[in-house]
């Protein structure tokens, strides 16, 4: 079987793995599609720190990086559909030639396996998986596997926003047009929120972020999309959402903000960063970080894209096979016009 | 008339100032006694930092330092009692020989002046000062004005826990035992809020922290309050009060908080401060900044404190004469056994 790994620093084509068998609970799928995730980029560039970082933490969430020997080949890839090939001994699934997906989890007789950065089973960048049955998600009968992929991002916005708290007559600004805050645009728009302003500095993003649901789509080259929020509000309430995830962002926010403003951090920074605290004392900020979400979100992720209520097709911005994964991260390494890129390892589907 | 002010980085006594004359709307007032804040003593040292920080603020608070000389002598101590010896023209104010406590604001013909760090008119450290008699709260008989001075603390405690969302049920994690910590430890306690942990690297001030409702006091030389929370806690939810202000410390708790805590940001942090925004996002922790108060959590704090149900009395562990401001600020500047230093320029009272 093959797969992209990430050995060392460097994501790897691999093209010896034995096809996994599915143990009781579970089933081996052929993986249709996978999204390359922001974090999947962090992880690459910064996976020591990643592991330093989540070993510092008292509590770190089961999406860790606890546990993963940087050493050995490492699986990644948690955005993803796929095809049910075979269904392990006395479990209850879905027959082969069901289209699933699933959170990124994988139960096994030796415990829990996130299905994300692990040595121990593969993930989305692989032709084929195992998942959990009891997890299973069907793809509604009609919805391209290539949108059921965008699943677990739109998921993340679903939660983001629902922990937000964002009110009907409050208003939005965005930081950053990339999946993350482009989900977020798109569930804020499926919730009626008026107006939806974003920032970015790709105008191709800034684009997608108009075709997702934004009202005012500001340049972050030329001015802050708080300043246009403030110009514009009459001193309306508002939730900022920072979806970058680069050092320096969440002070500018905090600088920037009106009084008493909630900041949902939703980019994931792996850097140490500077703030002054003192932004956040003399406005009383309050800043609300978010991360991941729950079955319940995920499967309202699922639902809203079946029916159509949230709009996440415009985010895909280009489908590669896993023999050009590497290259596919080497370009989301820099600025540039992509938003979503699918991975599609049984070939683009029609 | 003598005061002691900010003269570059030195506190200077000063004794050739005229008696301030009232206009309409205010009264001249004797300063009975009035504490030190932690905030003075940053102010005093960073004077420089916080005029350009509140200069780099997009809407800083009302408390803040635009538009102050740092060449010319600055005016400071808000946390006062007074007694009226005068009452402007056309005015409506409580008779002299009233002791009475205010926000530290004045309504001036030419705008509003924060009572606090000011080159425009004498504070709490002055033997007299300007009072706007519509703000003014008469202290009820019998209270002891050193207790009134508390007001201000006080109301800086009931803010904080109001902001902290905390319910019954709740624990509650104090990190710091310095007159901002033990302002919210008493309002806690009044509140039946049980345990309260609490950690401080000061014996004496561990001490008041007991003294003053704490359930459970940690060294935090030794070991850590959260760790010490978590140990004894069962999961149960709780909210953590920042009220160091130092950098590093938010950090430490973000790193040790358990998942989804609320972390209320009470020290004022005058520095840049690092953190690692991973362990906010891994763990979804809130940050709420609080500071100051409103004019309703002002007059509950005096109403408090006079009706007894807030002991804040434990707090005052010294009384100086303005001569003796620049000695305490000395003083206080190390750390050491004080928690709450009252200036008394019209000598202590019995």
């Amino acid at each position: 079987m093959k797969a992209t790994v990430l050995r060392g620093n460097e994501m790897v084509v691999v093209d010896d793995l034995p096809a996994p068998t599915p143990r009781p609970g579970q089933v081996r799928a052929r993986v249709l599609a996978c999204g390359i995730c922001g974090s999947d980029l962090h992880f690459a560039r910064h996976a020591h720190d990643f592991v330093r970082l989540a070993a510092e933490m008292v509590e770190p969430p089961s999406l860790t990086s606890r546990g993963i020997d940087l050493g050995r080949d490492i699986f990644m890839g948690h955005e993803f559909c796929a095809e049910v090939l075979e269904v392990g001994p006395d479990t209850d699934a879905p027959a082969p030639g069901t289209v699933v997906t699933s959170v990124p989890a994988l139960e096994t007789e030796t415990g829990h396996i996130t299905l994300a950065y692990t040595n121990d089973a593969p993930c989305g960048y692989s032709e084929e998986m195992l998942l959990s049955a009891d997890l299973l998600l069907r793809v509604p009968n009609g919805l391209h596997p290539n949108l059921a992929a965008l699943t677990e991002p739109t998921a993340v916005g679903f939660h983001a926003v629902t922990r937000s708290g964002i009110r009907a007559g409050d208003g939005a600004v965005v930081i950053g047009c990339g999946p993350v805050g482009l989900a977020i645009v798109a569930v804020l728009a499926a919730r009626g929120i008026e107006p939806i302003v974003t920032a970015d500095f790709s105008p191709a993003r800034r684009d997608l972020a108009a075709r997702m649901g934004a009202h005012v789509i500001v340049d972050a080259g030329v001015e802050s999309g708080i300043e246009v929020w403030r110009r514009a509000s009459n001193g309306r309430s508002m939730v900022v959402f920072e979806a970058v995830g680069s050092p320096g962002v969440l002070n500018a926010i905090m600088r920037e903000a009106p009084r008493r403003t909630r900041i949902v951090v939703a980019g994931v920074c792996m850097e140490v960063d500077n703030l002054v605290p003192y932004f956040g004392a003399g406005k009383e900020l309050e800043l609300v970080f978010t991360f991941g979400y729950d079955h319940d979100e995920f499967a309202q992720a699922l639902r809203s894209i079946a029916d159509g209520s949230v709009d996440v097709a415009p985010m895909i911005t280009g489908t590669v096979p896993l023999d050009q994964v590497p290259d596919a991260f080497r370009r989301l390494a820099t600025p540039n016009e992509d938003a979503k890129i699918l991975v599609t390892p049984a070939g683009a589907a029609s």
